[in-house]
């Protein structure tokens, strides 16, 4: 059995400092305990005795009855770890810690925590929280909140990385009809954490979709692996916070400052098929529609309406994610012409203006089942002073009971518009009180659909990579943490990417000894380890036509490269061909400290900068992830030949992007490397990298 | 005085057609009017005689007592012409028809409109409608609708295209504390339209900001001109609906594809300084905001709040909208530290726990209040079973009663803060129940103030302008719809546009004489009226370098636009100068049906289909707007210099836009024209066009 099974269905729960003040709010937490049909034995535990809310109290754990398995602490934190020393002795399960008064107050409380998970480990007990505000099973009645309320019973389990959204989402939705199966309060996982939760929900039967609201994901690559398999099963849709941080401006690379850490949970929630919410109304939004809709076929909806703006606003909704307002058959037109009233109009949408009734929306509805030219149901409907927005709802629902079609309803306004809602949401109609809610929760169900379509593909073999020869090199290599184009060349080619031929020279003459082998023109770029910027110190001369151009050329990048930097350390120059025009593109890494090498595709040259056009994953990649990312960016309408442009060898960029992947999983002590400009040629025609960059690992990641 | 005030403080009213059906929308009328104070006379008018709720019937209007201004008409459409003209002549001022049945189900309605709208006209009547729900004066007690409850008295005037929304948002808001002055529902429009509503209100006192739902404006010209004005004194929110139209694909110039209708009305709504919802809460919200907070002095933003998630959410969301947390003095947080609860938080978010009072949260108010740093204060909060929503809502009101910076609050629930948003509002402090809101809600009061600040500019003098040649060319030019580069580039010429050199040439020994005239290396391209695409027709050489080159060219080209279209009428070549390089751009103006010239900047070759990285403005243009058009753009950071870029000679394109913008005005002929590319040179150096098209004004506006 799952461990985590003793927070929601424990054989006894005691209550550890219950007060009989009604104004603590462990008063509060007895008191839902008591109020849900929770049938398990409930054990206030405080040293001064008494009945609480008629409860028997006991002043120590060791004195509570058996079975008991739970612990709910609500006590000061530095009395915590004798306490749960305590619960161990007595032999419980599991603790829920609502005190607070660890981490999130510095090293001191830190420490606490410390003290608490070794305590855990040793009598083999799991810890939700510390400064969490308890769980809540709708099923087994256990709530160990202090929240007034709770709404009804039903499919959607909630895990949150904040106690106050649980208070809030309760107080929003209690009164709406959406049913949930569990509130979860993570607090500071200091044991269990929301990758275990996902995982523990998605093995109970009553849940349909897991939403959370999540700050920071502890450990990214066991999250994406978990939530990749639940995914399969039941949808996961988050809603993320902190997506602007500070601190990361300062970068020295185009895929460092790309590449944030909110890139980095996007493209993990992305690839892991978790559905991203942008609101905490989205985020049920779209939860109550995967919960109770069967995903949408197709694309073509059916609007019927009486309310003509409501339905502008919905129309203009759905367009923008992709959803069409479909031609209904001609029989359908004619059928529905006979039923309604005459000034209806039987198009898309239906619209039966605003005397509408139950019947007539009815008729609308079934038209759209009936018609094989519709996906997608949206009943919308304004309450008028004639109908019953209730028997509208009711009518509805006995109209859509048996299709598998997708039906979404809005009903517009508030305070009319309360029992119908709840009726609906009993019924597993999805009801939404405003047009634009519709557009992105279809895009939502879709994300999810075209996630659940894509094959698993196995690992890419990737032929040619010398392992050996490139560890001792990159062992033997520079020991600066900023490595510049000739320090990475060697390390490319060992993985099989292909570089523009060049060599490098440490005089005048070198250089023209290269030059000649390598055959003019040529480029000639600075080596040193001081000067990140080559163009900006006037380090680089392009195509290079003779010996006296190069050697003037390589005395005026000694003298512009002293004069940007005075004690530069100057290596010499890299001689360099000069490569034939392609379509320049930037590939490059940023480790993310939760989800690892992260992978940027984007335009190169000005434009990366100019239009921030760029797709990112997570390795590892395989061929099939690798062509998306180039084909999500408009750099990807390019290569594969925009309005009569030559189609670009994109074959050639996505085994180069599944090299670099490979140098990333490879050598952890990369933190960032980047290959920019890669020129992609015609396609059959390959890819050249012409200038790459590392910086290594240190303790701060970033070199400005 | 404005003859709309009859509609809504007229000295009595009939209402023709009023029924004693309790369940006739018409009985619903006259209950309204009956219920909100309204202390002109009502007089139901009714055939059937006798008494409707109290209310003596008139069989007809002419029997009607004096004073009687306004009749609120809601017979069958058929009847209503006549009813109308008896309306004139009891000499009545005004007509508000209620009924269904006119322009929306065919000619025939339009016809019955036709004949109101002559009889208004010699009557000197005003008419609202028809096919609408009637008008609301909550000040007057004015309701001539049939919706069920109203909301709250208080400064937002709302106007609706759509009659439904009128019930909706009524029904979204009665409960919430949000007060209003007006809801009119203007149906048809086919006399009284938005634009007149708009200028009526802004002489209101009542009304502190007009909120608006727009399907479409009749007359964009007034509108922009009436909304310009209006919008100095009371700021305009209006939501679009139908964003997305068919029609709008077959275009044949970059201009004409990329210029929408939408586009036209977004333009229109940035430069007349109306603020855009983009959906109907969000028009809410923000009217509400302006309605009751003065404009933010700055973006430095201070949330005081008991609960870390959402105030996670309302970080991200105003830092969206260019806000950010800024740091409190270091007095403000020592004087905090000292009277919080010794665990809150007092750096920026002040987070005072879930425990925090009243009394806390107006010391935390208060502190931003006297923190120089701070111009917004949001103070977030999410409801706990410990404190009052209600004593929160007071205290957070009183403390800022006598600030003049901005305050939001974010009370985040549902069932709890019922009466504590009404408080909240009721005491002109906005309140939102999500986080999310905040952003764009700080995001639009900072677009109105931008929009306030922008000076008034005169119009520019354009110098070199030969209006009367260009006149003479245009009259006497080409009779086809299309307009290639030889036909455009005389009228672009007598406008002072810089063009490449260049001449039209009939034979391969014209070509030649021109080239030699020009100077090598020149590039040659088909002239045909048949031929759209140029270059898909294989009608562009490009660097020809001698007489061969030229006379193969002109060969060449020849047969390639006859295997391109066998009968294609070809009419020679143009020859030009090859020209050096530059940065590629793109201008244009698509004639806007509602809004007239509608200009567009943007970056050109390739880039304008790969990015549509574009800017628009409505005609006539100053020199700052046409500036603040290409800056918007990130063609516009290319030109101004991003990263070491040479800057460009944006002062030659700011010019040249003025020119074919004037070209547009002078010319309503046109209704699409197209400099592309536009070569921009280095700062000083000027532009020059590269090729241009044109289209002229026929039935179907564009040809594919």
């Amino acid at each position: 059995m799952n461990p985590i099974q003793y927070f929601f269905r424990p054989h006894g729960v005691a209550l550890i400092g219950a007060s009989s003040n009604p104004e603590k709010l462990s008063y509060g937490v007895l008191e839902n305990m008591s109020r849900y049909g929770y049938e398990g034995g409930i054990y206030p535990v405080n040293p001064k005795g008494g009945d609480i809310l008629g409860f028997n109290t006991y002043a120590d754990i060791s004195l509570t009855p058996d079975p008991v398995d739970l612990a709910v602490i609500m006590i000061p934190a530095p009395l915590v770890p004798a306490t749960l020393e305590a619960c161990g002795k007595r032999g419980l399960k599991a603790a829920t810690i609502i005190s607070g008064g660890f981490r999130e107050v510095g090293e001191e409380g830190a420490e606490l925590e410390r003290q608490c998970l070794q305590i855990a480990r040793q009598y083999n007990m799991r810890l939700i929280g510390p400064n969490c505000v308890g769980t809540v099973d709708l099923y087994s009645g256990m709530n160990t909140t202090f929240i007034r309320g709770l709404p009804e019973k039903g499919n959607i389990g909630f895990i949150s990385q904040s106690g106050a959204m649980c208070g809030a989402v309760i107080d929003l939705v209690k009164e709406t009809g959406i049913g949930f199966t569990h509130f979860v309060s993570m607090g500071n996982e200091m044991d269990v954490d929301e990758t275990d939760m996902i995982d523990f929900l998605n093995d109970d039967p009553h849940v349909k979709v897991i939403a959370a609201y999540i700050e920071a994901i502890r450990n990214g690559e066991r999250f994406i692996q978990v939530a990749r398999r639940v995914g399969r099963q039941k949808p996961i849709v988050m809603l993320k916070a902190g997506r602007s941080e500070a601190g990361e401006k300062a970068v020295s690379s185009h895929t460092g400052s790309l590449a944030g850490t909110y890139t980095a949970y996007q493209t993990a929630f992305k690839q892991a098929g978790v559905i991203e919410a942008r609101s905490a109304q989205e985020l049920f939004d779209i939860a109550v529609a995967l919960a109770n809709q069967p995903l949408p076929a197709g694309k073509r909806a059916l609007i019927v309406t009486n309310a003509g703006g409501p339905t502008a606003l919905a129309s203009d909704s759905i367009a923008d994610s992709g959803y069409r307002l479909a031609n209904l058959h001609e029989e359908t037109k004619q059928a529905l012409r006979k039923r309604l009233n005459p000034a209806a109009q039987v198009s898309n949408p239906i619209d039966m203006l605003g005397s509408a009734n139950p019947e007539e929306y009815a008729m609308g509805i079934e038209a759209g089942i009936h018609d094989e030219n519709i996906d997608v149901i949206l009943p919308v409907n304004v309450p008028t002073s004639l109908v019953n927005p209730e028997d509208i709802a009711d009518s509805i629902a006995d109209a859509v009971e048996k299709t598998n079609k997708t039906v979404l309803v809005c009903l517009m306004g508030s305070s009319s518009i309360q029992e119908a809602r709840r009726i609906l949401h009993r019924r597993h109609i999805p009801i939404y009180t405003s047009p634009e809610q519709l557009g992105p929760v279809l895009a939502a169900m879709d994300r999810y659909k075209d996630w659940l379509a894509q094959p698993e593909e196995p690992q890419p073999v990737l032929s040619g990579i010398e392992t050996k020869t490139a560890r001792a090199y990159f062992n033997s290599a520079s020991s600066e943490k900023f490595w510049g184009e000739s320090t990475v060349r060697p390390l490319l080619e060992t993985y099989g990417i292909p570089l523009i031929p060049g060599a490098a020279a440490k005089t005048p003459d070198e250089a023209v000894t290269t030059a000649s082998k390598l055959g003019y023109p040529v480029v000639m770029k600075v080596i040193s380890p001081d000067i990140l910027h080559k163009s900006d110190a006037g380090g680089i001369r392009l195509n290079l036509k003779s010996m006296e151009e190069i050697k003037n050329g390589f005395e005026s990048i000694m003298e512009s490269c002293h004069g940007y930097k005075k004690d530069a350390r100057i290596e010499g120059v890299l001689v360099e061909k000069m490569a034939a025009k392609g379509t320049e593109i930037i590939i490059g890494m940023r480790r993310d400290p939760q989800f690892g090498p992260l992978m940027m595709f984007g335009l190169g040259g000005i434009y990366v900068e100019l239009f921030t056009d760029i797709a990112f994953r997570i390795t590892p990649l395989n061929r099939s992830t690798a062509r998306q990312m180039i084909l999500e960016t408009r750099a990807g309408a390019l290569l594969t030949g925009l309005r009569g442009q030559t189609p670009a060898d994109v074959d050639a960029v996505v085994d180069i992007l599944l090299r670099l992947a490979q140098i990333s999983i490879d050598f952890p002590d990369i933190s960032e490397i980047e290959i920019n400009p890669l020129l992609v040629y015609e396609k059959g025609k390959g890819a050249l990298a012409l200038d790459a960059r590392a910086i290594l690992k240190s303790e701060e990641s970033h070199i400005s």
